[in-house]
């Protein structure tokens, strides 16, 4: 245990009842600066939470409260789990100095004409995004009060692809990422084609062709990291798992690239930080080993045949990919010890 | 966060690099007033932790040393994850005072013709049995230096069955249990009935008729309870998932009881207890709300047709069944805060 | 591939594109006797066979058809697969002649309190019960037109325990059941607690405490093969696979009943069945090794020190447990080669 | 049920009781022509097969025989389900005339280097290669009295982008392909790594960078289509379920070619094809709905931004990929009607 405990925060969480809020309950009820405010909900305002969160023994007692701004005022951070296009309403409603961190998609996006395309409605304006481990990102977010929480599938990717780019060792017109994630990654939700019965021993893809909304969040990353645009093709597919994300990322390296220079690249972003893993050549990173925690596992691989590059990392999507990624940020943003309330390991098996 | 921390305590963790001693110690990477000493194997003394348990990102870069009287001296607890049979030797080698906490058999039976009827081998002594929440438990366990940690079946069926017998409301002479368990309580072994493609989807039951081990221990628990010889049917029963117990007990109750007084009972028995909880009524406990935390979540029903109360027990066989009990043997023997290092919520979904 | 052809029937089915609708198109689409006719559904009548149950690949482009009574005639047999209560209002609209073979609920309970009690609607009458494996069943079936499948619970219940009590070794008044049922057995419906990211990893009972609507269908059942009232505790438990009941059953054995006489009670009953296999001794029967099959796995144990029988029943619930059920009987019904359409392995791993 | 019973071929089976043994008995079993003859094994030979193979009802009390020249002789057809290096030996003592099929790797590579650089080993000859969808092979299969079954791998991957490369759409330099497999394509091996408690709930990559041997058979089947060299960058990784692949597999489109032709390429290459399913715009492959099945079921998309097709194709590796296109290829070696014992629907859910 790092921390010191300065003084306590007073943490509010808005959302859906969902997985995304869930988690930064989770998180935030371990949390040694930080005292739960208000859980407010919408369509379950008035209900325990134990209820709809019975893993939460901590704070089964809970009621939920309207979102009202009433209910949110008062508070030094406000989490918010909303769909994408409710956040933005609602941070206008909040003092500037409170700190405001979305998890959801409204504030990721750089390029108005991308957020369009994708989201179909007017782009909000970009916000500071919670990937400190992006080459300059962690002082970009040192005092910030709006904070973007990146999509847990463009962590995994910018986490496996960025020390390449940013070393100049890739080119950047064919980037081929093929990402397997637990169906929680789709939302609690009830939903015919998600409900066990169906999801249980079957793999299946979606969002084929570039469609999938975490397309351009990839590009602008990898772009910004390569100083030049980087074209990807992704896609996501479902695994049979409640949680975790498998990406398997792989960029043509340049001519005269060697496999040294390439581990050497992802060490040298990697080595100092705690909660992203470069591990020892002939481990295989896996989702279970980071269950349920904020770390990242990572594994590459130089395919001199095909002349690319292959890295593979394992996340937890609603930790490091959501819930966890927020609590980092903010723990950076409000100049707490970075890792704390996240010192946990995964849990396996 | 309610703990204080007042000094560290020095562990170390004795076992076979499987599952009990990688849930020691995750549990306590995460204590506040532990120190992880030594982590001593058998085969694999040498290897890096990491690679064994690589959900273990804090502890990766361990080295696991020889189990030896020089390795081993020097720890204020030493933590035993043994097959039974070892544990003796190894606690005859120890200081008095250090606090030994076996998470095997060994010294959990009372009866030296049940041990040697069940495991066949010379009855090694009873130690303190590590279930604070049984009828005087938490008193005998404060300032042990031996515990025996109970088994993960036991530690279910007990907490389920133990209100109504220790009130006096339940039949002694017909208790059925069926308890279904993921996989990894049979271990890190590598045996073709255990592998993925054999379990993933499928249920099936073992140790059918009586024959399970665990089976005197629960008999045991259940007639201190009841201050009379219970007798129990006891199946256990393998589940598609890698953690989790879910033990369904019934006991025929005694004539004039009502589900009122049953209720009571319960609630009686834990309402002030700070892992195990009596659901709402009309909630049922599920084992994944309770994933890699020391909570038992609980339901109890009155069948007055039959004539039986069904009560539902969920916990963690690998934490609350096994390392979590440990932890909170040892921070009640040490005279810590019995919830320290153990305040995780769980981890769903 | 042991029976003639004789002539091809014409069969319907009629349902809400669910699980037990696709399972009987699946065995019927290679039944050799059979020849599927319409296909009939509610809400979904007008979409394509293929994008609800993409499994039934020869069947994908056929477009199901308005319930309506036109649509229906004409077939030799009509499997319904509705909820209960509606299909007393279609087999009074199809004529006397045609075979209407219903996996609902509505024709199976002979006592018109029960049914009320459990149901909370108008007994709608009893029909011969699908189950020919129990005592006199098989004859009852024997060009019956109108067949109520039994449950999937009661189908492993009855066929776990109906030997003993036929035989007069078991006593009546404490019967104690535990089911594991795939989340399949749920039905194909959107609800959040069913959703994958819920029910993998985790088990959890529902319906506890004698609530379960198959509790007065397992004590017909078991009633009957008695001749005398037999009192039943059954629990049923969701466990983290799609398919697959695994049936724990214990009673009372009569006293001076051995060992020898109980297996032989057993094996009397099923050594000429082609679907219901008692294990050799010491094998133990898992879901996996019957999914997808008609076939039914059972192992059974005398618990000397409990006086107690534990009968473990493992069977596909969609498969002998509803449609499986349904083809048997009605190749029973028509006169056809009881093993027709059936003769499929389990698929495992 | 299309085929005629011409007359019963007698068929042999020899393996190491593994998963794609059984799957072969799995499927003979209802083969309308095929009886089976002897049932071989190396260390379980003696042994009853319902203890191995306990979802073999239909066999369960076969015992397996010694693999011997003396066992072997006098079937029309042996299947060998065995380690690489094994399968040359055994052909050399079996008549000219008896058809072998084997299901492992010694005869698929054409190139004795690549074989040398993979295996390890000498090379042993090039067999007709039993994936009969591929641009002439069904001719090449029929009469063949030795067949070499693909690699589950490949057959996913081949199925996937041959229609593309076979009608010069694709540029063949810069193929990437990443596929997810159920556990049961590591085999029935006691292996730590593939216990249930690991892989639940897991996704993990291995052998990636080039490394898999099955990297060469997917070279070497889409050079064949392309009539020029193909370089193929595969991953696999292990997906948290017992059967099924799903394999994404992306090239890059030559320039002016449109979705359109895309398209009508896959339909031209499967329209006729029993068992190769291009589904419906808009709907994606999922493993369970291909589950026990020798279906294989596809989607494709064109993402003009990044210039490249993405095929997506689920098989069962045991299936398809295994013991169903063995059976497929017996069929037309024979002469028998290619789908006969393969109108298997998926089981599903």
């Amino acid at each position: 245990m790092l921390y010191s405990r300065r003084h306590d925060y007073f943490c509010c969480s808005v959302g859906r009842s969902g997985y995304a809020g869930g988690e930064v309950l989770r998180l935030l009820a371990g949390h040694p600066d930080v005292t739960i405010g208000a859980i407010t909900a919408h369509s379950n305002a008035g209900s325990r939470l134990g209820e709809l969160q019975p893993h939460l023994h901590g704070l089964a007692s809970r009621i939920l409260e309207d979102t009202t701004v009433e209910n949110l005022s008062g508070h030094d951070v406000v989490f918010l789990a909303l769909p994408h296009g409710a956040s933005a309403e609602i941070a206008a409603q909040l003092p500037e100095g409170t700190v405001v961190i979305d998890a959801g998609a409204d504030h990721r996006l750089q390029d108005p004409a991308a957020w369009e395309k994708f989201y179909g409605s007017a782009h909000a304006g970009t916000w500071p995004y919670g990937l400190p481990e992006l080459p300059g990102q962690r002082e970009a977010l040192k005092g910030a009060t709006r904070i973007a929480v990146p999509g847990c599938y463009p962590t995994s990717a910018l986490l496996a692809l960025t020390p390449g780019f940013a070393a100049g060792l890739l080119q950047p017109d064919d980037v081929v990422i093929v990402s397997a994630s637990g169906t929680s990654g789709a939302g609690k939700a009830a939903k015919v084609n998600l409900i066990g019965a169906e999801v249980m021993g079957s793999m299946s893809p979606y969002g084929v062709g570039g469609g999938h909304r975490h397309t351009p969040e990839i590009e602008q990353g990898l772009s910004n990291a390569a100083r030049e645009q980087v074209s990807v093709s992704f896609t996501p597919t479902l695994a049979p798992m409640s949680r975790g994300i498998l990406t398997t990322a792989t960029a043509k390296v340049k001519p005269g690239i060697t496999a040294e220079q390439l581990r050497q690249a992802w060490a040298d972003a990697y080595d100092d930080e705690p909660f992203v893993h470069l591990l020892p050549e002939g481990q295989w990173p896996g989702t279970k080993s980071v269950q349920g925690s904020n770390h990242a596992a990572m594994q590459l691989a130089f395919d001199a045949h095909a002349g690319r590059v292959i890295v593979t990392c394992a996340i937890d999507n609603l930790t490091k990919g959501t819930a966890g990624g927020a609590v980092q940020s903010m723990n950076i943003a409000l100049g707490l010890q970075e890792t704390a309330g996240l010192d946990l390991q995964g849990v396996a098996p």
